[in-house]
């Protein structure tokens, strides 16, 4: 390298091998790319919904070492279709009724395409404009669409653990810190990230206060209220209440109206946790569930789950926007005007994270592609598929359903009319029953337990299921039971 | 919806507009999209590196409510193209020389757009056992390319904030906690990541202890002594040293080796933040740098940084994953094995989100196609870019170099051979270049202050900057510089 009279110029212009992957072979790589993937959402149901594998099975196929020597595309996609794609749990299969879905819809994942490719840093305004302020512009569509207030702004972040886990810092921010322990106030049934929130934070385990539940598996307000009452008293300092519309295990519907009523009384931050539920909220005949959650102090729907959007992309709706600033921002408060010519919003100030991925677009394109209208219409007709399973459960007498069905997730299990069984045993029926019905690759259901039993899931909220695939799931079930009744 | 004596049967087997977008459909999207994607890579230079935007000025050419009818995939992708691309900063641009530089590579959006489609959910080996087992593999591909002992295990994060977090999480629960405030020792060069871990964990803003650093930037090792035995003295409970190699100023190299010392005979965990700069050690002939990291309990490095993949990845390894299981698992260990057949890893027990993104499959996909050499022969042409301007800088009387150039960044600053002015003006003088140089749309830079002076950083590490966008960084340099001497 030279500095010549002309200026400055590197002798050796030798760019072999220096730069990215060429644009055009890039192009002819993703076109190729783009046939895998349409071929395989075109045929996913060609694989069993849960591969047949067994852990540890599929990590000796690989080579311990990274290659040398670049590898051709060509190589390498011939290795994903025969290691990768038979190895995975087929969230995408119309049959997988497990967990809660998350289905990557196909406008989903042209904005995933679209990210990848513009390679946006949504960390500051600076380092993305447009995934800044389209971040501002979805978020108000969202709350729009779910019926808040426009007291309500927001963020999108990752997952609802951080969502929560940046709500709850937001309830000890805005929690005068006298050095008396931290309580956090949760049901039995709420969300396993709500006691890693605390964990994380440093409030402890201790910190959360599982309240027990009713026969419906709603919070009781009363044990609330006595158990807030206890900790004052004991010198402990209650700062949150965590209320759930749609619990992990049952979806079951904690009062927002007297938790938000309890937490205004005793000046407590109400978290709603509608990280499923929430998406139903954009059909107005549908908001019951949701009553009071405007009284609250943040709200968390993750778009990831029930409104398709490819993983990973959680709404957090909050209207203390300025406590999760101070919670997060490493400005120091008296420095912000001084340091700040425009009213810039800089999203890393309110997220444990620095780097930011922009989830803005894949949310603008997938919106518009749907339509809310579009969107409204797909849940109601998974709480219709819902129903019916319900209906098919309760109507059959050697089979029991175990919770109410709010929203698209039912709960049940096989118990034989007039059979004698220990509940141990009929808990150990259901475990076969539903590990025989997984075997078969058709569908994929969950379980969870409710008050002490085995209980068996099937949850509707994939994009690709069909009313076939539900109805698949209940001949599957009753053969399997059939085996097992001999 | 009946059930009949063949089974069970929807009436009415309506799906349209219930389903996702036709798989045929999105395969003629999909290939358009492409299209776009490969048409921005080739011409990315067409744009201005940053935007001409003001802040809030984007927003208002957008609805402020989503529509109810679906769009055409058409017209979203004529808006994409229209409002989307150029208000974007352009992180592919190969003048984008500001801040460390996240590149996505060809390869590495392929690894997106597959990512996307197959929508893994890593949070369970049952979630996706491809997706666990391969982040075993490629963790263990990059810990051997960075030559670390296999007593590192680890696993991959969304950024460098939520590793450091984990890490600092994991220093925690392996101290004794016995009520005494904790605190973490870390330069004042640290990046802010390791002040936002420590609020977020809830030791407080003064947990974080800030070490002064020599003259070339570095952690002061007598300073850290004196600092652990005073806190020693006032009842504090130190838990963890941060050396930086690389930090975000001036990219200076804390001692590893001695800190590593002062950690081990302080019985302290040692976290080694190489972010940005640990990619460089996969080229064995440059780990000058990093000696003693094999003594670290954890180290981050981000792939999302100078080995060229998508955001986001951040890749934590260490020598106890064990503490970090602890810190994050749920399950209590007691339990452990009782409700575990099989030796499964379920990648979730050791974060604080429980949802997670598929990314080992990019970082595969880019291994391969790029192999060590290839990533080896590009760090070593960035290096080679940095150090030729840095001769430049180092050649001509009118400029002053401000810190020493271990990596690919290049500190700096315009002071005219014989100038009076105050170091306020010039201050301003390089703010104005600076911006003057960014105006030009052609290359970006950013700036930082050491010592307390203004200073201009160009950091090379765009795997498509080639060396004439660094010639062409020089040229506007001057050329704004001299516009300034009037």
């Amino acid at each position: 390298m030279t500095t010549t009279d002309r200026g400055t110029h590197l002798d050796v212009e030798q760019t072999d091998g220096l730069l990215d992957m060429d644009p055009e072979a890039f192009r002819a790589a993703a076109h190729a790319v783009v046939d895998l993937m349409a071929d395989y959402l075109a045929s996913v149901e060609r694989f069993a919904v849960f591969p047949s594998v067994e852990p540890g099975s599929i990590a000796p196929a690989f080579p311990t070492a990274a290659p040398e020597a670049p590898e051709p595309i060509a190589a390498i996609l011939d290795d994903y279709r025969r290691l990768i794609e038979p190895n995975a749990t087929h969230w995408q299969h119309p049959g997988f009724l497990a967990y809660f879905g998350t289905t990557a819809s196909g406008p989903g994942i042209l904005g995933e395409m679209l990210t990848a490719a513009l390679g946006q840093n949504a960390m500051l305004w600076r380092t993305s404009p447009i995934a800044t302020e389209l971040e501002g512009v979805v978020v108000g569509w969202l709350r729009q669409a779910v019926g808040l207030p426009d007291s309500f702004d927001g963020l999108i972040t990752d997952t609802a653990s951080t969502s929560s886990l940046i709500a709850l810092a937001g309830a000890r921010e805005a929690a005068s810190d006298d050095g008396a322990r931290m309580r956090v106030y949760a049901s039995v049934e709420a969300h396993s990230s709500i006691e890693k929130a605390c964990m994380t934070l440093g409030l402890g385990r201790d910190a959360l206060v599982r309240i027990q539940t009713n026969d419906r598996f709603e919070m009781r307000v009363d044990e609330l209220r006595e158990a807030i009452a206890r900790d004052r008293k004991a010198d402990l300092r209650p700062i949150a209440v965590v209320a759930t519309v749609g619990t992990t295990s049952s979806t079951s519907v904690d009062s927002v109206k007297e938790a938000a009523a309890i937490a205004e009384a005793e000046g407590l931050w109400l978290h709603v946790d509608a990280a499923y539920a929430g998406a139903v909220a954009i059909a107005p005949e549908l908001r019951e569930p949701f009553h009071g959650w405007e009284r609250a102090d943040s709200v968390v729907i993750n778009p990831h789950k029930w409104l398709f959007t490819p993983l990973d992309a959680s709404l957090l709706l909050t209207r203390r926007m300025e406590t999760l600033r101070a919670a997060f921002s490493l400005v120091p408060e008296y420095l912000r005007t001084l340091d700040r010519q425009a009213p810039v919003r800089d999203y890393n100030e309110y997220t444990p994270q620095l780097g930011r991925r922009f989830r803005a677009l894949k949310l603008w394109i997938q919106l518009r592609w749907f339509g809310l209208e579009g969107l409204r219409r797909r849940i109601r007709h998974h709480l219709e598929l819902a129903a019916a399973f319900a209906k098919w459960i309760d109507d059959d007498p050697d089979w029991e359903r175990l919770a109410p069905v709010p929203f698209s997730t039912v709960c049940f299990r096989y118990r034989p009319a007039g059979s004698e069984g220990s509940e141990e045993a009929l808990d150990d029926t259901n475990a076969r029953i539903m590990d025989a019905v997984n075997r078969t690759g058709e569908v994929f259901l969950s379980h969870t337990r409710l008050a002490g039993r085995f209980t068996i899931r099937l949850a509707v909220g994939n994009l690709r299921t069909e009313a076939r695939h539900v109805e698949r799931a209940w001949e599957v079930l009753r053969a399997a039971a059939e085996e097992e009744a001999g």
